[in-house]
């Protein structure tokens, strides 16, 4: 395969699969979004690095069909997952209109990593039996329907959710959610600075305030199931 | 840490973690599931290796607890992600009642492997914002209500979906989901004989009879959205 999609995990280095790795160490141009880990960026050691940020969309999926038609080991590295409200999909889609070949390799969601890390169980007998993943940014199909988000059962996750988290709560609450529903945001899961706070569906646009992205947002009572010593113990980074 | 709760990932051996790997390596006892590549068990080569499958749920967590206890370095390694419908949480708390350290390592979910790897997206603009998952067996939290999920938009997954697809599927429908409503089964995802199979949510459970576990279920429009070629592309086994 030519090009290459890519998962990097939810930060720390380690989460990183070992196929990606394989493919970051000997690929000739790498295409890295801003939070995928410099230490990652840095195993690419023969290659063009080009940082995601200074370009558009179009210039990404420009850039990928290009060095994929000169036959380059090309990898596209995405934070997280590359599909899971990740954008994957439009990449892969020009590279398809394209015909170039190409490859994809999934990684560690920030949602999958919440329940270990963060220690917040996404379900739990008795409490939640179904989990409803939304991306608190427009991209993923214009505004949140919050009359269907406010009567779904069981535990809620915005993904992306910091940055409107005070329009996202209150759609909820206006919405029929009670304004005592607990709710955590967890920021920079598995990094040595991840910190998580709990509050209510009332309070935790304020408790939230000042929290650093990527973020992920937690609305349900799974959210009072945080056992303290895992909480503590999971924690630490990763590397010891 | 002396006890690691560790996701393999999917099924091939190359979609696990970097520091899932290491621990695998260095682990003295192994404990893991039938669903665990055998490659991967096999890199745990100075190590004791216990099958779970032999086990019930309680000798499990007495085997990490007590050899957690004597300070060995421990590795319960389970298939997928170790909490996404993984039930992780036993073990956790088994461990942290008895006082016994544990880190947790987050593996790469079946969940964020079907959109890059079969090919069907989980949300799409204008198709589904929002994605909704359940288990199919009744583990987290009795039997499955019907008809909040028939009211749910968007996409459907159903985890161990495959065994329960006809009472699924047709209690769905009686609970208002449309007979025409496309749906997926997306087997053995990852491995070389994966299997990706289309239908609708009343032709469905025919459709899928004889695929193999572990499989995952998708109800929605975005199963009409795979991409015929994406799906080809995709669908070979990650070492070429």
């Amino acid at each position: 395969m030519s090009v290459a999609i890519v998962g990097a995990g939810p930060g720390d280095p380690g989460l990183i699969t070992v196929r990606a790795l394989e493919l970051v160490q000997q690929c000739e141009v790498l295409v890295y979004d801003r939070l995928v880990s410099p230490e990652l960026v840095a195993k690419a050691v023969g290659a063009v690095r080009i940082a995601r940020d200074n370009l558009t969309q179009d210039e990404v999926n420009h850039a990928l069909v290009h060095h994929g038609r000169l036959g380059r080991r090309v990898v596209r590295l995405k934070g997280g997952d590359p599909f899971l409200f990740g954008r994957g999909s439009e990449e892969v889609e020009a590279l398809a209109a394209a015909g170039v070949r190409y490859e994809v390799v999934p990684g560690v969601s920030t949602l999958t990593a919440v329940p270990g890390l963060a220690g917040i169980p996404l379900t739990a007998r008795g409490v939640a039996a179904q989990l409803t993943v939304v991306t608190g940014t427009s991209a993923d199909g214009g505004d949140l329907d919050y009359a269907q988000l406010a009567g779904t059962p069981g535990t809620l996750v915005v993904f992306m959710g910091l940055r409107r988290l005070e329009t996202v709560a209150d759609n909820l609450i206006l919405a029929g959610r009670a304004v005592d529903e607990p709710a955590a945001v967890v920021s920079r899961l598995s990094l040595p600075d991840a910190e998580t706070r709990i509050g209510t569906l009332a309070t935790i646009a304020g408790v939230a305030r000042g929290m650093q992205t990527p973020a992920v947002v937690i609305v349900g009572h799974v959210v009072s199931h945080v056992h303290p010593a895992r909480l503590a113990a999971a924690m630490p980074p990763l590397r010891s």
